[in-house]
């Protein structure tokens, strides 16, 4: 039986604590969305107020070189690295994680030419998904898209098999790839292995360079905090670079964009995979965020997030028992993410009641309530005052009055 | 012969010189550069502040409803449609302008498919060019670049071209084509017309309803003053949507994001448009600023504009006539956009010199000086003070103080 001030104790022991300083939440609300979007760190706040205010206010056009605006993307790209297990050259923020994703698609089809398939999951991120079969539609070539059911991934993997392209967290449930055994597939095959890292990166240590990963793309706002649609990053191995062009070579991936040469020559590195002028506010809270992870152990981020995990399971089974809600996030904390999902008929009315309590966490159709495990800015009291809060709705009845109001977006 | 007098004189009956107060412009500075980076609107720096403070920190999750974060693309897309002369319906704004280029062009491809030929200009801004071979090298179908000499695009045009693709205004000379006689000229070949409007959007009144443009791309940071990287518009006539899908097609463009279908749907119209998650930060500082040209009157903007540029060369001759410097902009103000473009041999160190006399210009490869004319922000008497800087650089030598420093960006 767990209480409340075992979750006391948990927090005062809590070697992540004094990163709770490097945000500024609300006063009475349980924020479990960071999964979605992460807070605001003041290291952000403080930048953002600089770079409008005097790097564009004051210093226009000049900032591109003068506040290094124009190697923003390397810059930010280099303070990602660690946090994925790769090198400083291997990592470059751009555009969007979908737009990325594109890229990386055409670039493995391009370095692996005789080979005709993409294999992925059917229980992928949708926007994965499109993305493969809109470069597939444009490319109007037989490639064939592979779609292996959930846990049947490694079985779809052949010696046909150019790119297998999944992303490593499930977003609704939370399961979590064996990324090391599926990358060793995919190479035991010849195929490249393409990780989309939006649900885990910056949540867990990964080793991309250890385990051998050929490519990736992951996600700006989630676990890294880089504010609402911060821009993406996409990393290339070094042994990959300068072996295949991705195809939208805008100015910025050129080797001397101010030169304005008529014809491309890409940029050495993973710089030839910067497209267009990127959005500079955007990408400086990034960079700003980035700065809370210069002194963080991923390996005390991770083993905190399994403790949240296991308490909100705990819990979960100790005071919902009786109302219908079933877990659909892996049990063993070997195969979860860094997010807890639970599923219920009433989940979207639920959810809103929740909401509306001040503990947030959010919905996906077409019943699952998801939570998401923040281990830098997150209590072991917050996970008690989520379920608690649950339970508090349940047995009132409380979530009936969100029922039947209009269907909004909850993110 | 001009005098200063003359110029102060102009300011004075400037009827568009109420809107200078909707920005702040530091002190002591004279700023030509808005064709490369707008200076900040009052409007926008209040609601970064906003949006960074309350709607990320406070709102978090929240704010994508709350604050309308998931319509900002179509919101903002509608704020621009009055200023180039489209229905509310037709403009979006997303990524970048190379991005949303590469989308337009294949979509164009899609909507002529029975031919193989894309018509740019050899002097069109590099990115647009490397776009177009970026997307035909991806197809490696037998699709011709035919890369027109400047001047010579409409005889380059025949019953063969599927789309052609043009800059409106030349980024380096300031040369500005004529849109409805090249659109027209496409038309009569059966192409599809996809202009570019990077340096002539906000600048003059566009009409691309009403010369029947069928596809355009824009960009948010320059003459509309959106923030350094802000994101891009793009622009579809309505009786082209829905006809043929863009192929970079994520979850956004989905007819709806939030059931997470696995198969894409296209969302009706120009949403189908976007791709990933928006960077928001970047997209609210040009939501913001657009709100300033909701009372601006372009044919006032373009008048003094023109007004503007007169006087320029005007100064030139009579002040710079004896230090070699070259007009290579057009002369006649209806073949010229928005800028002063002037080479000289010192054109960099020449530039450098200005910049750190305050008067910001810039520079592009291999000597030619820009100047960019914002007639929101912009008086008469900053064009005297430019040359008149100029001519004193130019008698003291002072640019060569500049000479031999480090090359570096000035974008």
């Amino acid at each position: 039986m767990v209480e409340l001030k075992d979750c006391l104790a948990l927090d005062r022991a809590d070697p992540l604590s004094s990163f709770q300083s490097e945000f500024d939440l609300p006063g009475g609300l349980t924020y479990l969305d960071g999964n979605s979007l992460g807070p605001l760190p003041i290291r952000a706040r403080e930048r953002m107020h600089d770079v409008v205010d005097r790097q564009w206010g004051k210093g226009l056009i000049r900032s591109w070189n003068d506040e290094q605006w124009i190697h923003l993307p390397l810059i930010t790209g280099r303070k990602i690295a660690h946090i994925i297990g790769a090198k400083v050259n291997e990592v470059v923020v751009a555009d969007s994680t979908s737009v990325n994703l594109f890229k990386l698609l055409s670039m493995a089809l391009r370095l692996n030419p005789k080979r005709r398939v993409i294999v992925t999951e059917s229980g992928n991120f949708p926007s994965d998904l499109y993305i493969i079969d809109g470069l597939t539609g444009l490319l109007e070539r037989d490639f064939e898209v592979r779609r292996a059911a959930t846990g049947q991934v490694e079985d779809a993997i052949d010696d046909s098999v150019a790119v297998v392209s999944v992303t490593h967290v499930n977003y609704r449930n939370g399961s979590m790839h064996d990324m090391r055994g599926l990358t060793n597939k995919a190479h035991e095959a010849g195929a490249l292995m393409l990780w989309d890292l939006a649900h885990s990166a910056g949540s867990m240590p990964l080793e991309l360079n250890a385990i051998g990963v050929d490519l990736a793309v992951g996600c700006g706002y989630k676990f890294l905090n880089g504010g609402p649609g911060a821009p993406s990053f996409l990393y290339i191995a070094e042994h990959l670079q300068n072996q295949a062009q991705q195809p939208l070579t805008g100015w910025l991936g050129h080797a001397n964009p101010f030169e304005f040469n008529e014809r491309y020559i890409p940029a050495d590195g993973i710089a030839s995979n910067l497209c267009g002028t990127p959005p500079i506010l955007s990408m400086a809270a990034l960079d700003a965020a980035l700065d809370v992870f210069e002194n963080v152990d991923l390996n005390q981020v991770r083993s905190k997030c399994v403790a949240l995990g296991e308490l909100f399971l705990q819990l979960i089974d100790q005071q919902l028992g009786e109302f219908g809600f079933t877990v659909i996030c892996p049990l063993e904390h070997e195969h979860r993410g860094s997010q807890i999902s639970i599923s219920h008929p009433q989940g979207y009315a639920i959810m809103k009641a929740m909401i509306e309590r001040g503990v947030i966490g959010d919905f996906r159709s077409p019943d699952i309530l998801r939570f998401g495990l923040t281990p830098l800015y997150q209590r072991f009291e917050d996970i008690w005052n989520t379920v608690a809060t649950l339970r508090d709705i349940m047995l009132s009845g409380q979530w009936q009055e969100a029922r039947f109001q209009t269907r909004d977006y909850v993110t």
